[in-house]
C-alpha cells in the first residue's frame, strides 16, 4: 500500500491500532462526491482524460451502489474508506483508477470528507432544532395563560405560566441554531487541493472543486487545510451547549411527572415500567437526553485534548476526531426527536400547576411591590414588611391573602385592603407586562413572533 | 439583609460557601454602570424622582472612585458585590438607595453584570488576537521563501517555507476572531428587567435601559434571561479552542528551540534559566502557553458540570460561572500576548531549517509528480517507483539527488536528466503554485491579503 | 537570578505568565520544612557545617514567623515561594543560605512541596470525609424506620426508610475514604534528592530526609521523580468521585425542600433569602455543594490536559498543576463542611415522608411477591397480574389497598384476604430483610456496624 | 414486557433512544454467570426446585453457546441483554425460566453484570500494564549505561541513559497498576440481591452469590448498590492516568524518530507510509497511543458529567456508563499493547544519543558542583560562575571542555586541570550516585530491584 520502500507489512497490533475502516465507512457518500468533484475538475484542466473521468464516474457510481446496498466488502487491511473505494475503483475500471489521486493526497482528501460529514450533520441538526422550537412552541401556544409556579432554587419564586416557560427554551434553542449556523458558515470552505500538505505543482482548479462541492471557496493556506479541526471542535461545543439546554428541560419532565409534582403525564409510548415493579412508568427518554450530555461533553473534550499541542501539519492523533463528532451528531439528533415527542406527549395536570403557583407565598413580590407603589415606601423597607408578614402568615399556617386586615395593619399600619388584588397567582401573572415578562398578553405575542420568524 | 423574615443570620459555613464578594468584585465596574442605566430609566419613567436620580448617580460616582482607589471596604456578610454597592449607596444617600433596586432583582443584574464583563473580555480578546495574527504576519512577510521542512507525522513530509507555516497560523486565529465575533452578537442582548425571573409590573423602559448599556435589545424571555448562561459557555469554548491553536504554536517552539532542531532562538528576555544548571535557556513562555490550554479546558468543563441538568431558572449553582470565566479570559489574555512577544522576539536560523528542509527524501512527492507529468505514469505507479528510489537512496545513504542517472535508471529506465530539476528543496516549494500552495509568491499574495483585511 | 549567563532580565509578560508567587505562596509550610530536612542532612553527611546549619535553623524559623505573621515581603521578580524564601535567607545569614541548594534543584524542591501539600490535604479531607459519614450516621441512627419513597427514575419505586437512604451515602463516603487513603500511600515517597532530574554526586542520604518528612522512603528514579503528578491527577480524580457523591444528596436537598415534596426543612442559618422576594428560603449551600462539582472536574481535566503528552522530564507546564490541585482542595473541603452542617440542621417532617412513601402503588412489588410465595405463580407472570391490578386501582383513582377483594379476584381468582398484610409501606419496608436490605432492623445493624468502625 | 398495566409499546424514538442492546451485548459471559450463581443460590434455599434450576442451567449453557457461535439472535424490542437472554430462556425452558427472576431485579443485575465486566477487564489490563513493564525493562536492562540527554523543557539538562529514561516509566506504570488493584480491591462487593432497591423479602443468601461469582463478600447497602457507579469512574480515572503516562512515552517516540533527533528508529512493522509522499515512514501508533488519551479523558468526564446531581437511587442516566467504560478498556489496551511493541521493535541509535548527551553544555552542572566541592564556593556563587563559563563558551562556539585553563581562570582563578575530569557526559552521568540517581550502576540496581518484582 505503501509502494516500494516498504519491505514488510504492519505487525497485527499496528494493523488493529491504525484501521479506521470500522468507523469512517460512515463518510462513504462523501468520499465518493469528493472523488466526483476531484475528477471532474482533473479532467476539466486536462490532467486526465475524459475517458478516464468517463470510467471513474462509472466506477464511483458503482461503488456507490455497492456501499449503499450493502454488498461492498470493506478490507480492514486497507485501513479506512478512502483507501478501501480508490482500491476498488481501481479493481474495476483499472489504469484510470490509479490516477485518481493525481493532485490530491488523503491529507485533505479526508479533511474535505469529514467537512463534508459535519456539514451535513450541521444542516439535518439544525431542522431538528427548528422542529423542537415548534414543539415548545406548540405547547405554549395552548397555555399562554395556564398558572404554574416559576421557581428559582427549585422553590416557588412567582407565579408564571407554562407559556412562559416554554418559551424560554425557544429562546435557548433560537441561540442554539444560530450557533450551528455560524458555525456552518465558519466550516464552509474547502480544504481540496491542499493535497498532503503544501499543495500542488499539477495545475488543479480548487475553485472549481470548491464550487463543486457547494463550498463558498477554497482555504487559503495548505498546511492549515490539512492541520486543523477547528470546525468539528466547535460544533462539538454548539452540541454541548445545546444538549446541556436540553438537559435542563429533561430535569424537569423527571421532576414534574414525579407525583408530588404531578404537573405533566407522559404517555405509555414515553415511558418504560420496570422489570420488576409492575406500578412503574418510568420517564426514561428524559433521562437518556439528560444523560446523554455526558458524552457529548465527553466527545468535546476527547478532542481538545487531542489537539491540544499537536505540531503542525497532519499528525495521525487527528485520526481520533472522527467517532466523538460521529457519536455527538447522533446522540443530539436522538435528544432532539426525544425531547420534540415527549413534548407533542405530554399532558398537563393544569389543577397541580395552578395549586403550586399559589403555595410558598409566591405573591410575596406582589406584595412588596404594592407598598411601593401604593405607600411610597422604599423598595428595601417594603422587602423588609413584607418578610415580616410571611413570617407570620408561615406562623400562623395561611396565605398571605388568609391574613387579616389587623393582623396585616399590626406590621404596617397603612395597607388596605386593595392589597388583595395583587395577592392571587394570577393577578401576579397578569401584572408583570415588562417587555419579556411574564403576562399572558406578553406570552401570546412572542408566540406569535416566533412562529413567524419559524413560518 | 433578607428582610424581616429570617430570625437568625447565616451559620459560619454557610456565609463561607455563599459569599462571592471575593472573586465577583472584580465586575464593579459593570456593576456601577448597570444601576446607573437602571436608575435613569427609572427617573425617565417616573418610578424614582430627579432627586433621587441625582443622589443615585452621585453616590454611585464617589462608589466608583472609592473602590478604583482601593479604598471600598468590602464586607464579606454582605455576600457579593451588588449588595456592597447598594448597602454602601444607601449608607451615603440614605432613602434614595433604597429606591434604586425598584422593578429590578440580583438575578437580572448580576446576569447583566457577568454579560457586560464578558463582552468587555471579548473586546480586549479581540483585539490581542488581532495583534498576534500582526505578529505571525510580521515573521510571514519577513520569510515568505524562508525554507523549512513541512512535516506531517512530525517527519518530514515536503519543504515548504516559514512565512506559509506562520500564515497557517493568521487563518486559525481569523477563525477564532471570527468566533469571538459571533458570541459578542449573540451575547448582545440585555437581561436587565427581567427582575426576579417574570418580569415586573413597574412600568419600566427595558429597551432604554438595554440601549444605554450598548446591547442590541432587551433580551425577550424573562425566565431565560436569569436562567441561561450559554453565552458564557459559548465564551469559554471560543476561548478553549482559541488557546489549542496557540499550545500547537507553543509545542512548535518548544521543539524548534531544541538543539537538535535549533530552528530559532529566544533571547533573554523570552528565557528563563535554572536555579542548578547554569547553561540552561528555557522557552518557559511556550510551555506556559501550552499549559494554560488546561485551565481553560477546564474552566470549560466545569461550567458545563454546573449547567447540566439544572431546572429553570436561576439556582445558585450558577454563581460558579465567573471565576472559571474570569480566569480563562485573563489566561487566554497572558497567551496570546506571550504569544506574540516570542513571534516578535524569535531568531529563526535560516541555515538550520534550510538544511532540515532537504533531509529526509522531502523531495520524493515531487519525483513521483515528475514522473506522472513526464512520462505519463498513473499517479500510482509513479509512487511505487519513487519508494523503491527512496528505499535504494537510504540504502546507499545518499539523497534522492545524489543518486545516479544509472541507479534510477535500473527502477525505471524512462527517467532522464530532466528529474534532477525537481529535486531541490526551494523548487519543490517554489513549484506548488495551487491556491493555498506553499510557493512564496503565494504566501506574498495572502500577506498583503491579510494586512489589508487587518488594516 | 540565573546567574553569569543572561545578558537581561525577563520581559514584563515573560515575567507575568512566568511568576507563580501568587499562588505558590500556599506551600510557603511546606517549603521552610523540607529546607529543614535538606539542611539537616547536608550537615549530618557533612556537606554544610554545623554553624551553616544552626544559621539556616535560625533564618528559616524566623522566616517562617515573618511570613506567618504576615509581614514577608513577596516579590514577584523572584517568580516562586522557592527563590523568594531562599533569598530571604540569604539576605539574613550571608553565606550559609548559599550552600542550602546543594545537591538539590527546584525540580525536586518543588515536587516535594506539593506532596507534602497534597498529602496535607488529603488528611484534612479524610478526617472530613469521617466527620461526614458521622453526620449521615447521625440522621440514620435516629430514623432507622422513619418511612419515605424509595425512588428509581425518581419515581416512588418502594417504601424505604431515611436511615437506610443516610446510610447509601455512609457506603459511598466510606469509599471515597479508602480511596483517598491509597492514593495518600502512593503518593507517600520523597522525591527530595533527585535534583535537577538526575540526582547527584554530592553523597546526600535520601533516606534520611524521607524519614524526616514523614515519607515512607525516597522514590526510585529521579527522572521520574521530578517529571511525574500521576499522585496530583489521582488526588483530583478522588476530589472529583468523591464531590459527585455530594452532588447526589445535594440535589436530593434542593428536591426535598420543595414544597410539593417538604421532606426536609433547613433552618435559616443554612438558607438565603432574596433580594426582592420576601419569601424565600433558598438552600443555597445545597446548589453550591452541588455546582462545586464541576470546579473540580474542571481541575481533574485541566491537569489531564496539561499532563498529555509532555515530554519527560520536567516542563514548565507542570507548573499548572498547582492552582487546580488547591481550589479542588478547598473547595471539597468546603463542600463535606457544608454538607455535615446541613444534614445536623435540617428537620425531616415525618408526615410528609409517610404519605409519599406510599403514593404511586409504591407496595406493588410485595404484592407481586406475595403472589409468588402464596399461589406459587412464577415471578414473570406475577408481575403481569401486579401489572393489571395497578392499572385498575389507578383508573378507579385508589390505591392498591383500597381494590376490594372481588376486584382483586376478577383479575386473579385465587388471591385472598391475606394480601393486605403486605400492602402498607410499614409492612414492605419491614419485610426486606435480605442482607443489606431496607428492614429497620438491618439498618440499626449497619448503624452499628459504621459507628464502630469510626470509633 | 412491562406486564399488565401498558396499553401500549413504546413509540420509535422512545424504542430508539432505549434500547442497549446494541452495546451491553458485551457483557453477555457475565449476565449468563449471574444468572447460574443466582439461579444454583434460589435453588439452594429453596425458592426454586432443583429441576427448575436443571433446566435453567441447561438453558443458559445453550445461550451461551448461541452467543459465543454468534448464532443468538438479538432483539432490539427487548431493550438489553438481560430481557434478551430471559426471553430466550423461557422460550427454551418455559415455566422455570420465568422464576429466574425471583428476588433480583434488572437494577442489581446490571450492576453486578458492570461490575464483573470491569473486573474482568482490569485484570487484564493490569496483566498488560505488567508486560509493558517487562518491556521497557528489557530495553533498560541493555541500556543502563547508553548515554542520552536528559531534557528539562526538551532543553539538554544533564546527560542521563536509555536505561534510566525507561525506568522512570517503569516506576509510572508500577503506580498504575497500583492504582489498578486498588480499584479492583475497592469494587469487589456483590450487589446481587439488592433487587431493584431495596432489597427482597425471599431468604435469598448474598453471601452465597457473592462467593460464587469471586467477589469478597456481598455490598452493606441495597440503595447504594443500585445507586453508585464510582467504581466505574475510579476505573476510568485509572485508565486516563495511565494513558496520560503512555502519552508523555508517545510523545518523545514522535520526537526522537524525527530526523533532526534520530535517536530511534521503528521498524516497517510499527510505521506507515503515506498515499501521496513515497519516502514516509511514520509513527503512527505511536501518535494514536498519544492521540487515544483523548477518548480515555473523554469517557471520564462524560460519566462525571452524567453521575453528577443525581438524585438517589437508579436512574436511566445511568445505562450511559457502559460505553465509555467498554472503550476506556479496549483503548487502553490498543495503547498498552503498542507501547509494549514499539519498545520490542525499536532501535536506539547510540551514536546520536550520545553526541546529543554532550551537546547544550550539558555537564554545567556538574562543573558547578566541581567548584562547589574542590573550591568550597557556596553553590549560588558557583552557579554563577558556571554561567559566566557557558556564556564565553557560547560565543567562542566551543563546549565547556573546549575552554582553555586560561579562559577558566580569566572568570575564576583558582579552576585547575582537575575540572576536565568532571566535563565528559559519561563522568557526568556515571557520578550521579545519589539513590534513585542516573548513575548506571543504580539503574542496574533498579532494573534487578524490578525484574525480581515482576518474576
Amino acid at each position: 500500500m505503501w509502494g516500494g520502500r516498504y519491505a514488510e507489512g504492519p505487525s497485527a497490533i499496528m494493523a488493529e491500532i491504525n484501521a479506521s475502516i470500522g468507523f469512517d465507512r460512515k463518510m462513504w457518500r462523501q468520499d465518493v462526491l469528493g472523488s466526483l468533484a476531484h475528477a471532474r475538475m482533473l479532467a476539466q484542466v486536462g490532467i486526465i482524460s475524459a475517458d478516464d473521468l468517463s470510467a471513474i464516474e462509472r466506477g464511483l457510481e458503482q461503488i456507490g451502489q455497492e456501499i449503499a446496498a450493502g454488498k461492498f466488502a470493506f478490507d480492514t487491511t486497507l485501513e479506512d474508506i478512502h483507501l478501501n473505494i480508490e482500491a476498488r475503483l481501481t479493481e474495476r475500471i483499472g489504469e484510470a483508477g490509479k490516477r485518481l489521486h493525481t493532485g490530491r493526497s488523503r491529507n485533505d482528501q479526508v479533511a474535505t470528507d469529514v467537512r463534508l460529514w459535519v456539514r451535513d450533520a450541521m444542516d439535518g441538526l439544525a431542522a431538528q432544532i427548528e422542529d423542537c422550537m415548534r414543539a415548545f412552541l406548540g405547547v405554549a401556544a395552548e397555555h399562554t395563560g395556564t398558572l404554574m409556579p416559576g421557581f428559582t432554587h427549585l422553590q416557588p419564586a412567582q407565579p408564571t405560566t407554562l407559556g412562559h416557560h416554554m418559551m424560554a427554551y425557544v429562546e435557548m434553542l433560537s441561540r442554539d441554531l444560530s450557533r450551528m449556523r455560524d458555525a456552518r458558515a465558519r466550516l464552509n470552505e474547502c480544504p481540496l487541493g491542499a493535497a498532503a500538505l503544501c499543495g500542488t505543482g499539477f495545475p488543479i482548479d480548487r475553485h472549481a472543486t470548491a464550487a463543486a462541492l457547494g463550498f463558498d471557496g477554497p482555504t487559503r493556506n495548505s498546511l492549515d487545510s490539512v492541520a486543523s479541526r477547528d470546525f468539528a471542535l466547535e460544533f462539538l461545543s454548539v452540541c454541548a451547549i445545546c444538549a446541556t439546554h436540553l438537559s435542563r428541560f429533561a430535569e424537569e419532565l423527571v421532576i414534574w411527572t414525579n407525583p408530588s409534582f404531578g404537573f405533566v403525564k407522559l404517555g405509555d409510548g414515553m415511558t418504560t415500567g420496570s422489570s420488576i415493579m409492575p406500578q412503574k412508568r418510568n420517564p426514561d427518554a428524559a433521562e437518556l437526553v439528560r444523560g446523554k450530555t455526558g458524552r457529548i461533553n465527553g466527545a468535546l473534550v476527547g478532542l481538545l485534548t487531542v489537539m491540544k499541542g499537536l505540531a503542525l501539519t497532519y499528525a495521525k492523533d487527528m485520526q481520533e476526531d472522527k467517532e466523538g463528532v460521529f457519536d455527538a451528531a447522533e446522540s443530539l439528533a436522538l435528544c432532539l426527536a426525544a425531547t420534540a415527542a415527549m413534548l407533542r406527549d405530554m399532558k398537563p395536570n393544569l389543577k397541580r400547576m395552578a395549586e403550586a403557583a399559589g403555595a410558598g407565598f409566591s405573591t410575596a413580590t406582589d406584595l412588596a411591590d404594592w407598598l411601593v407603589r401604593e405607600l411610597k415606601m422604599p423598595f428595601r423597607d417594603a422587602h423588609h414588611v413584607t418578610g415580616r408578614l410571611v413570617a407570620h402568615a408561615e406562623a400562623m399556617g395561611v396565605d398571605l391573602s388568609g391574613l387579616t386586615m389587623n393582623e396585616m395593619q399590626a406590621v404596617e399600619p397603612r395597607i388596605h385592603a386593595g392589597v388583595f388584588g395583587v395577592l392571587s397567582p394570577a393577578a401576579s401573572a397578569a401584572s408583570r407586562t415588562s417587555f419579556g415578562g411574564t403576562a399572558p398578553a406578553n406570552v401570546a405575542r412572542m408566540v406569535t413572533y416566533w412562529q413567524e420568524k419559524l413560518a
